[in-house]
């Protein structure tokens, strides 16, 4: 069968010109595109971004997808055959979609779910994967302070995994990104206070977005239910720079 | 005084239709474009990226700066106090700046010791961030698989800090990257066949660009010196996907 291309398209974190030229084209060749969202009446964060820049157009289908908050499986998987039902119909007309997906396809997004099963449900499909800037990228820039130089090590961990471990992590790493926060707030806290990395944190929600959020006193978010596109970042800056290079690996180690 | 604003702008991992709408704006804009290059002989790479997007234009400068390949802290130092000499005389006479970066600017990039020098040096200065795609992203779009999902944690590793621990690393990560290998290369397929992960990993050089490699059987690139731009990515997807959430974080955990 001739199936149309299918295209996952980073759109960046939330600012419309961090759109990527090729996203921005994309977008605004394929017959569909296809956008996610958390309720059947609430608004999608991918269209708010690409809105202004791409536009509806007459020509072109957008195909909401509503995608549930919840981590029951069966619900996510019901969601998930709804999707596959839709995106495969126009695929198999022969029309090219573009699945819209805020940050960058390959981290932690919907977008992957989509690309392992391409292959299965719609054997020999073209399927292109579109990076775009993720939120690792945004929100340093939003800080003004580099995620990691010279010879820093960087663990990204999502906490709605667990954080049990988190303090062996973060003293480990140089730098510690914490991202799906949600309601692990309060232990992420009580780990960067038993670590003595407090003040060296900074809490960012909703980076390069208007109702953009920094601080750099996480005390005063301690009771903040961090969303999906909230972030901790914690570096420890002791082997950062171009000079760390005068530090041998091996003194660097050792001094841990 | 009225220093002109300092740009920090990202131009992606190689393909130019990677820029973002942002960085082609703030380059089109500013008075001068800073490049770095590796040799005073050689052609700078950010310039090849942005060339055929921004092109030359009359009325700005181009300000090529050489940072010599060292690990030498003396000529490194040396190439950054040339850099800030002429960097700092365009930005006193009110000039604006962009100091074009492959990849993003807040991971191991060079902007990251102008950033941090640029208040110490010019108290006052506006400085701005314009974060790309790093290619943390552009190499698993170029491996059509997704870096991390569901509950998986990222170690960020670069390789000439020392893989003394890499066996540890890779056990305790779902997704490693190596980056900066370059004579760690055999070190590195050494710890990868020790732990029995050789088949999950890619190596991906110069991602994106017209001279992009990729391979999934390492001992063919055992002798290979990998560049700045090389890395390699180790996936176990042991917990990936949408419904990865039915196996409890600590069941998880347990089976390591």
């Amino acid at each position: 069968m001739n199936y149309g291309t299918l295209y996952g398209v980073g759109v960046g974190p939330g600012a419309p010109d961090l759109l990527t030229l090729r996203a921005v084209e994309t977008l605004q060749r394929v017959d569909v595109i296809a956008l996610p969202r958390s309720s059947d009446y609430g608004s999608s964060t991918a269209w708010r971004i690409i809105e202004p820049v791409v536009g509806k157009r007459s020509n072109q289908e957008r195909l909401f997808l509503t995608f549930p908050m919840s981590k029951e499986p069966a619900r996510l998987r019901q969601a998930w055959d709804a999707a596959f039902a839709k995106i495969g119909e126009r695929l198999k007309s022969g029309r090219s979609v573009a699945f819209a997906t805020e940050g960058d396809p390959s981290l932690y997004s919907t977008f992957g779910y989509l690309l392992g099963e391409a292959p299965r449900r719609w054997p020999g499909i073209r399927v292109e994967v579109v990076p775009g800037v993720s939120s690792i990228a945004a929100v340093p820039a939003v800080l003004g302070a580099p995620l990691a130089d010279g010879l820093e090590r960087i663990a990204i961990i999502p906490a709605n995994y667990g954080v049990t471990d988190l303090v062996t992590i973060l003293n480990t790493f140089d730098t510690t990104i914490l991202m799906k926060i949600g309601s692990e707030m309060p232990k992420v806290i009580e780990a960067l206070e038993r670590t003595g990395l407090l003040h060296k944190a900074a809490y960012v929600a909703k980076a390069t977005m208007p109702e953009q959020k920094v601080t750099t006193d996480l005390r005063a978010v301690r009771g903040e239910r961090g969303d999906c596109f909230a972030m901790i970042v914690v570096a420890r800056r002791e082997r950062s720079g171009v000079l760390a290079g005068e530090v041998s690996p091996n003194a660097a180690l050792a001094q841990r």
